[in-house]
């Protein structure tokens, strides 16, 4: 049993009868994150990594642009779960109260609806064309690996995760979470603590993608966003529109390139049928 | 091509080479739900049976506890997104702008961390003993009947569905989104539209099992949650405490019974291995 999964028994049912059975849970914990004293978030995340999942949130929110923007994360354990006390560099935190006056309408939370939809939908910078080139077989790769470094999913089946991976290096990190954005969020995090950026490898995850995936990856400035699973008709339009090549469905040998698929070397020329 | 789906092509790469194929995405739409003119939650859905989704939000949210206490709801089309006006009835939008008022912090939509992990996790009621009892068949056929009542997730392999069934009845009702808990919410306002509460039968969900999905179903007095996949922890203790009846990794003949499995009848007395 790891830290990131509870140990319980179910009464597992089948064509030979029931029997009670262990199984490992994933955990999931609600943590919430303030910056300068005041809660920004409560998410219900995984708790691994959650020093990480602090810094990569800040950056894909746009609260930071850097790592040393932050000068210190307070972990505190409440009854009701974890809070991540962010504090930021001096002056920033001044500039975030701004930005919450700006939002707040006149009864706390509330937007009116059309600058809340404008606030949910702001434009992502576009990706200079090229920065890395993999051959169709990296894609396999890349996906076998990330398939490789997820032992809480191992153990739970109830996991997603994030990769970074790169033609050189193979698989550098993994991040695992309950929430797929979370685990992106971790992995970016990860990369920024270690002094790296996104521009040189692609991002690996386990999931479907959906259009905030795509606004992670671009923030972060990785230029190809890998998925074992489908994407939504969003997340398409924004990685067309933001340079960002897509691929989806990546099992086995097969994928599909949904977006500038200059970035991928194929081994055939492509007969448009 | 339905309304949910935006058709497109793709590179699909394989081992026989790469050629431009059609495929179907998703479509994710930004939502921004308003209670009397203010915005509560922008969340990106599926466009398809918003009204329902209006409303099983609403109830999943308590800010209304019966279909009545709406007056009506509009559907404002923004370049951005969906806005879905919803406007209660006398008395009620007080109550929630009170609500509003005691929740905002001193700068806006903060609240203090050890607050908002309590919001977080506030307490669900206790489901009432039985309700309904399912034969050991009938999860397999309640899962047999939602997989084909996804039109949607077959044409893009990218959508979650919830569904609603009884012994006498089978799937009374099936809704789908890209995302769980919507697809949920869906369920629950087509069923509280149809005039009908959930402790006559099953909610049966194609996803994992998080805590919120917990949540909903709990409030919605539905007794027995059958979902394909894995929960979390949290999920698992929630239904425990709530009374729930928790049924995952539901595939083929086989399921496992996290808690209160009184609620279905087994063929086999279970030998405690």
């Amino acid at each position: 049993m790891s830290g990131g999964a509870t140990r319980t028994t179910a009464l597992a049912v089948g064509p030979a009868g029931a029997e009670r059975a262990g199984r490992s849970l994933a955990r999931e914990v609600p943590v919430a994150l303030s910056f300068d004293g005041t809660t920004h978030a409560v998410m219900l995340a995984s708790p691994g990594d959650l020093e990480d999942f602090a810094l990569g949130f800040s950056l894909s929110e746009g609260i930071v642009t850097a790592p040393g923007q932050i000068e210190r994360i307070e972990w505190v354990d409440h009854p009701e779960g974890i809070e991540l006390r962010i504090w930021l560099a001096v002056g920033l935190g001044a500039r975030l109260l701004e930005r919450r006056r700006a939002m707040a309408g006149p009864v706390g939370c509330g937007l009116c609806g059309i600058d809340s939809l404008k606030e949910a939908t702001r434009p992502l910078p576009t990706l200079p064309p090229g920065g890395v080139r993999l051959a169709e077989g990296d894609i396999a790769r890349a996906i076998t690996a990330l398939a490789l470094a997820q032992p809480l999913h191992a153990e739970t089946r109830a996991m997603h995760a994030a990769g970074f991976w790169t033609p050189g290096e193979g698989l550098v990190f993994a991040r695992e979470d309950v929430g797929r954005h979370n685990a992106l969020d971790k992995l970016l995090g990860a990369l920024a603590r270690a002094g790296r950026d996104a521009s040189g490898g692609a991002i690996v995850m386990t999931s479907r993608v959906s259009i905030e995936l795509v606004q992670k990856a671009v923030l972060a400035r990785a230029p190809i966003l890998i998925a074992v699973s489908a994407p939504t008709d969003r997340a398409a339009a924004a990685a067309e529109a933001a340079g960002l090549t897509l691929i989806a469905r990546a099992r086995g040998a097969g994928f599909d390139i949904h977006t500038h698929p200059d970035r991928i070397a194929l081994t055939e020329v492509p007969h448009d049928a």
